[in-house]
């Protein structure tokens, strides 16, 4: 099996940044490449002068199942041809002396990435070899350059990392999900009536036991239990539980020892 | 060599959250674990049962440097002790099914994580094995669930990307970069007065050689030459560049003309 007849089905999502890898040495890493560009919704790869040739089956089994991409993808023998029809061009760049250029963080080129493909201006995303990176005739080439803000102690992202870093950087940036949200699947949170009516049986059957018998206390000691109840949502499922583990708590044994004397 | 000499000098950077790898099935990804924690700046990482034990020489082979946080890993038999003396616990889960449980995007759990460990809470963040994910009994130890925002269409990230991506976004949560800078090394951005005197030198130039003779077309082509020069911030360099460009046009084929009848 050469893996190039399946994959998933992946296509050009609008416009977006084409990837361009500027002599990659290793097959695995245009693979790893793919994999990172279908994570993040990109789809054009164009390949300059690899190493060792092209098409290389190796690519195919490390992209696990974006081949599409790797079958779509175009072979260049320069920067500059690959890059001929573009409009904008940004270099992935880890250590940049002795030039004079634009720098931008991972999250600032894909903002600014966003903005100039919704002026149908067409993107390129260059990244190096995976030795030596861009050479400074390849980042001439570009309008400006990219590096991610990493501990500076411990800068060393290979060269799928590097794609996957931007790929995550470019699908977030027009990401509408929220932060932080209650999934609830088959319930719903509660309303705040459903909370008052549980929490007037949980206090109804603790007054029964005796657990609020001290009159000086119970108001605040129905505060802190209001307090927990309240701390985060809840769902009307679990409202319907919490009903349940208070009425068997409260009447269960009670009701088992009926049973067990009666029967 | 075992590789457990070297290594980046890598240390803990402040509270920070302990990655827990819940039974990895590969030294690999271990190993691709700590670089990718390394580049996020995050140390302590716990390991819950991995399938082929541990210690693995392979994993601080494919760590790229990041061996002292493999030299510092600590073993668990369960999710239950690694998480013991935690304060919060996210679990990354691709796909949630039949449970009501917080679901936090990537970035939006940085952000929380920040928060919680600045208030000197110890953080867990939990990866579940590479084939099956964790499962049900992991999830319930967590308080919450991450789930990263991605292509739909292919949502297939390997363990070391996933870590990859909670360690960049923990990174960036209070990383100050600026999203675009222009880096001038060894010069520095000219002031518009420094442009000004380049312009002038310029206009005058043209007005010598003839290229702004059309008196009622001039005012426009001026405006339309500051207007390019004006686009971008330039150098005091590119400046005296410039200023070099313009009078060897001007002036150099007259010059070298003299010197060769001269000579």
């Amino acid at each position: 099996m050469t893996g190039r007849d399946g994959g998933a089905p992946l296509e050009r999502l609008g416009n977006a940044p084409v990837v361009v890898l500027v002599r990659p040495q290793l097959a695995d890493n245009i693979g790893a490449t793919a994999r990172a560009m279908a994570n993040g919704g990109l789809f054009d790869l164009r390949l300059v002068a690899p190493r060792d040739g092209w098409p290389q089956e190796r690519a195919w089994r490390t992209a696990s199942g974006a081949d599409r991409i790797l079958d779509c993808a175009s072979l260049h023998d320069s920067v500059a041809d690959a890059v001929a029809d573009l409009h904008h061009v940004y270099a992935t760049c880890p250590r940049p002396r002795h030039i004079v250029k634009p720098v931008l963080t991972a999250r600032g080129a894909a903002a600014e990435m966003r903005q100039v493909c919704a002026r149908d201006l067409k993107v390129g995303l260059l990244f190096g070899p995976e030795r030596a990176g861009l050479d400074n005739d390849d980042m001439a080439c570009a309008d400006a350059l990219v590096r991610f803000p990493l501990n500076p102690a411990f800068m060393s992202l290979n060269l799928g990392q590097a794609v996957l870093v931007m790929a995550y950087e470019w699908w977030m940036a027009e990401d509408q999900t929220v932060p932080r949200r209650l999934m609830t699947n088959e319930t719903r949170v509660a309303t705040k009536g459903e909370l008052e009516n549980f929490l007037g049986h949980l206090v109804r059957e603790l007054d029964d036991c005796g657990f609020l018998h001290n009159l000086p206390k119970r108001p605040g000691m129905v505060r802190n239990i209001r307090h927990f109840f309240e701390r985060g949502e809840v769902t009307e499922q679990e409202l319907r539980t919490l009903h349940g583990v208070v009425s068997e708590l409260a009447h269960g044994h009670a009701r088992r020892g009926r049973q067990k004397n009666g029967n």
